[in-house]
């Protein structure tokens, strides 16, 4: 039952792709038809009485994916058969106004700003959703001093909740590209086979202008029979932005899930297997299947670009490719937002793993603080630098506590009290705006949430 | 019915799509887990009974996918429940024998490859078919004189045939590529969850190289809990470049076709509609889809490139992606393949065209061969260059026959005997090696052709 | 001489190249030092004093190259380099404050945006040009009557200029793009080793905020180690994008360039070789370097993309590689955009041939208009279609006139007069609004043009 | 001096990088000609004087660099100057001689075909260099018990070393596609302007076979201007791939180096920085590299996938771009690789910390081996999973040691004596076949470096 997980059910939400389904797409087509119509007739090109008949056609139910289907086997042109399905129907005096100086792809490209429209209802409150699950798991986590890593070294301290933040905020970007971009991507175009409008005359503007009004949509300003595939190209580079943030976010659970690191987990549901054939495990594995969709989203990316350069008034070389990478682009990510709202906010932090990890390196985290203070006595920094690493490899090695090693270093003992160096040592101490900038993206997410709305 | 085409119906034959139907994959599967408990009684592992009863359940049609999807549902873990399914059945005996030793993607893996060599029988008779169809019309063609377009301008004259013969060389390196690449691609896999063969003791290695002999499989050398990904990266570039040949093929089918080339013509049903708008458009729409899908094919590879580099002894951040990426891949190429054997067996070569085209140019084209005869006449060749340059282009600014223009130059003319400008503008003069190669060409796809099954 | 053609000297303007050069770029980081010294002095990190140094120092000229260099060579480490020739220079007591609290890539990323944002300078006006040639096309080709071509065939009619004007609107949407993304991607960055701005304490958002201001950058609102690497995609996505936009017009000049097409050229310097074979070749070199190197500006997207999932608060693996993405990117989108303006202004359209073009197909391009005007007449649109491919069809095997086909065939030759027909096949009644179009876009850019600065 | 980083001397070999030097580009050019020269006179088709003349000129090193940069001023084509300036140096008789029947791109793609020649000769050697030093190091460490991970999580017992039989045996099968692939992409072309061999007449195959002989290269089937494009795709994907081999090697490195597991660490020069703030910092760097090379060689794979499409019998979209990507992605890939040799060779192998790492989970990695022994015993394996999970969560919650909760549960303590136990949870017991296939993978890299010399 299906061959690809997404027609197998195995990934995608029923309401993103019952935007994808035929019937939805049919549906999506006469409303485009009748809202042409209905222009056409506005500004005087086709009678009124066609254009009520066409959009009262529309939405009767009466054309049927099965007869378009049927028609389609004869013409090889799936277009060609929903337009004929719904002339078939109409009386003698409507039917020459059906699809009247449209050509297959004015619906091809304007369903598809339809569907991606429906769409972006769903997926943007998800993105927002997932912004505040994170910048509510950033204030909750912005007292708990954590490792902040760098080269998979430990390197200084940070707020746990700053990762969180960190996210938050790309989501907020997110949302504000998606909100700049809309007006250049979710496009409506009426202006027949080589983009002039052939058979309205010099009134085809004026009757796409009140088709994108209907429709909710942008009208394009310029076209040859298509929509310029830069449009759709940002859209997908968008989709992929999106997705490999996810995929950001996804490997820093898995690595923070290491056994050996051990600060999060992915709930685990009871029952369920981590492997057939070790009992023990409790694997990441949402996480990693948003890690391994995201490839595919970046993949589809490249596609979207070879098919900006079309040949003339167009070519054909976008079409077949576009039925995967539209779909597939759009439900993955959508997947992938609802996976990764459901971790975030199940997401188990093991609060005494985060605080003892500090530790692991028996006091070298705080070498850098060392070394500022250092330089602020007047210590030249690169020889203060020297002296920090001969002092903290030397421990390593023996396994000392660094502060221990620094109190009993004759050089660097002399510069600091017994009061100083526990401060230095402390992660609390070291915080910085670490908790400011999580406060200042939680501030930002809510205004964000609300005004963009 | 489906959202991506390959579901809906739209692209993929009924042979290569059962491949990778879900009964296929649970044959597969059986028929794997029945040659590991053959082998593993073979070298003494588990009893021979217990290897008896798994291969003769494995056959029996009594492991149900209902029956997989059922256990699937509560363990979430889709090899682990057919594990179980096959278990279930077994008597108590053998039980603890099925999947011995194994681990869910050893299934995998080794099924995967399975996969592929069954459709790598569909696949590779359709690219010999194709080097052979390729390579007949390269011999229909040998002797038809045709432009030789370098810039997308007029360069020289070549056999009509030679661009056959270009293709059809390509298609045998392909069929050369995938001999070679099989023994690194199909590939069996037993050892277990670190690659260890972890309860087969030392005999692991056998019981690998006996699966792999009765799956026609090669056996890993070395691996983790997965195959090497750089052995599927090389399976999916094969798909990627076998593709990109078809649409190097498609793009010169498109341009030939071109109104004003008219060369050669895509085949025409009767009653099918060019466009829904323009009734008397031919469109290529055949090599059309072949472009688009290529570029599909080529976004795939970045996906197995980045899927190489899993962590440790496997991540999963390879499995989600690959559920798309394997069957669209071989599903798209077979469509691909097919619809490219179809286009060029019926083929309209426009003789009459490619003939006339010669000249378009009013004789400009044989300027390559004015220059090679003065240079031989001992002309410096940059002062020859410059004089051909300039008397030619002055005739096309003029509008006159390069060979008029030549004898009506005091430099030029006086070089050239009458018969020997007649014999400089006769095409039939400048095939060169091109029939060789044509035939050369011909004997190489035959030998091929016979040799390689 | 230079391996790689940017420093071997073959591409790149001298202008761009500056960017980028070793001098300027240690310009641009003593500058950020400055800032940075300067807002610290001014919420009381750092005394005044210090500031007034390092700020003194940096514009100096006394920390060279040279220096820098040899302190590299022991360290390993070139942002360490500069911050030591920086400080080498300063009293004692100004040398604490040096670098303070910064770490390396606080330099990296910031100057890197301020590479970005001085090559916007020089490229976003070209973009502007670019735009504004092509409108001034466009309109100077307005009323010329063009083949408009789908699927490489001829379609319909369009006003030659509409070509131009469809790609100038293309520009004026990515100087929309960047206006809009500059606020994401010319970021600036203080906050240290980790993201917090461990040693300022709470006051590192506020220097942040005057560094960034004084830098005309944007402080990042969260960070880790670095700046989020989504933002440098959204830059290296717009110059792909534009780059592909540069690629299609290029495509089309190649295209109709072609010997048998010939409606434009390429201008061709005297004394150019077009190839050193063949003397008579005037080749669109031009057009086909800006298609070779946007493939390039596609491909390094794709390391953009993967760079974006550093683990935890920063890893080193985006490091190596974009010290050739950024540079090449920026500089080849320059290149190519030089080159295609040059292209566009110098263009030679060869009107006659635009205009004789049309009727290649004996009037059969008219098509589309015949079937409306049957539809109108109350002919059920399917039965026009079949009636109108079945004359065109025959036309074309006979080599007729598509006017006298239809006057000659009994069915379609009732419905028209002859004045009728006349008018149908007359390409200046089929503009539509192509004209209005093309005004259209004229005024946006002019608008754009004086507005956006 | 020097933008990108090639140029500027941070990335490339001396060696591999003289290669593509504009001199020993010269060489092979003259090289190149002289070849041909004197195949040409070998069937009769240019005197024997004039190819004795050519070849001696062509090593006089009276063709100089400078000479041709003059020539290409003028005409603005690279080749053309070349030809020019040898042409210049010719007694009269010779002059019509030179390059005679060759168009430039002959002298490109043979040329890129001694380049990579070349290029292998040091590339090949390091592959099989880093191929034993890998398979030395897994032979060192086959006694030596280690964690074997999946999904980030502790999955099981392997023995050390077998991480580099696993990256050994890759090495090998990079050897043996490059063996195989020379033969398709090591090519030689003759066949001038439009691969007919235009001006030798039938003989240009044979002089195609001897240059090629000559050159040690494969001569081209069937070509249009150019080799086709799919054969460089191979190399670029060769070069990808291994590169992405080194990318997974670096991985691991840094994900073991990783201060939580601390199993290994690239050597660390005395004196070298870290991190400019954080004193104690030995950041895996080198491996940091490669990784970020490596997805630039990726990125240049899918240049060289549409460079295949090119158009007829060649146009120039190839050009621009692969003098970019050819020599990155030789240069590069040698750089990683003698990188990687230097990291293998001297990592520092932590045995106290691959061995205390087994214990971190307290003893649950050993969950794999208690399941199958239950299962031997008859146990069904759902049971027994299930059961083993119970316990093991149990004892992680409790913080105890999972071979005590075993003794301390009434279900599973029935099945185990002590003495069993205590095999259980002894990592020796569990190499299975490891030690095996590192073995033979030993064996493996030390035939084939012999043989395949």
């Amino acid at each position: 039952m299906g061959i690809l997980p997404i027609d197998s059910g195995r990934y995608g939400s029923k309401d993103i792709k019952d935007i994808f389904e035929e019937q939805k797409r049919l549906d999506f087509i006469l409303e485009f038809e009748a809202a042409t119509a209905l222009a056409q007739s506005n500004v005087g090109i086709i009678p009124l009485d066609a254009a009520k008949e066409i959009t009262s056609l529309a939405k009767s139910g009466k054309i049927t994916l099965k007869r378009t289907k049927e028609l389609e086997s004869t013409t090889d042109h799936d277009m060609a058969a929903v337009v004929n399905a719904l002339s078939e129907q109409c009386s003698p005096n409507t039917k020459p106004w059906v699809h009247f100086g449209l050509t297959s792809n004015d619906i091809i490209d304007t369903t598809t700003s339809m569907q991606l429209r429906a769409s972006l209802l769903i997926i943007e409150p998800k993105i927002k959703k997932l912004a505040e699950i994170l910048s509510k798991k950033a204030v909750e986590f912005k007292l708990q001093p954590a490792v902040g890593r760098t080269h998979g070294q430990h390197a200084s301290i940070i707020p746990f909740g700053l990762k969180f933040a960190v996210w938050a905020m790309e989501m907020v970007k997110h949302v504000e590209r998606i909100k700049e971009g809309k007006k250049r991507f979710l496009i409506c175009k009426t202006l027949g086979v080589v983009g002039t409008g052939s058979l309205m005359g010099d009134k085809a503007l004026e009757v796409q202008q009140i088709v994108a009004k209907l429709l909710d949509l942008h009208p394009i300003e310029a076209a040859t029979q298509v929509i310029p595939r830069e449009r759709l190209a940002e859209a997908q580079f968008l989709i992929a932005l999106i997705g490999t943030s996810l995929d950001k976010i996804a490997i820093e659970i898995r690595n923070l899930q290491r056994t050996e690191i051990d600060e999060v987990a992915e709930s685990f549901k009871s029952g369920q297997m981590g492997s057939s054939a070790v009992p023990v495990k409790k694997n990441p594995i949402k996480s990693e299947r948003v890690s391994s969709l995201a490839k595919l989203l970046r993949s589809l990316l490249s596609v979207s670009m070879e098919n900006i350069c079309l040949w003339h008034e167009r070519d054909l070389s976008n079409s077949a490719n576009e039925r995967f990478t539209i779909p597939m682009g759009i439900i993955l990510l959508d997947e992938m937002l609802t996976t990764m709202i459901k971790v975030i906010k199940n997401i188990f932090v093991n609060v005494e793993k985060v605080s003892s990890n500090i530790n692991i390196t028996k006091g070298q985290i705080y070498a850098e603080f060392i070394l500022e203070s250092l330089v602020r006595k007047g210590i030249p920094r690169i020889e203060a630098y020297m002296d920090i690493q001969r002092v903290a490899f030397q421990a390593k090695d023996n396994g000392k506590q660094f502060i221990q090693a620094i109190k009993d270093d004759t050089v660097l003992s002399k510069y600091f009290s017994e009061m100083e160096l526990n401060d230095l040592f402390n992660p609390e101490q070291h915080f910085a705006s670490g908790i400011k900038i999580i406060e200042k993206v939680s501030s930002t997410v809510c205004t964000e949430l609300s005004t963009s709305d």
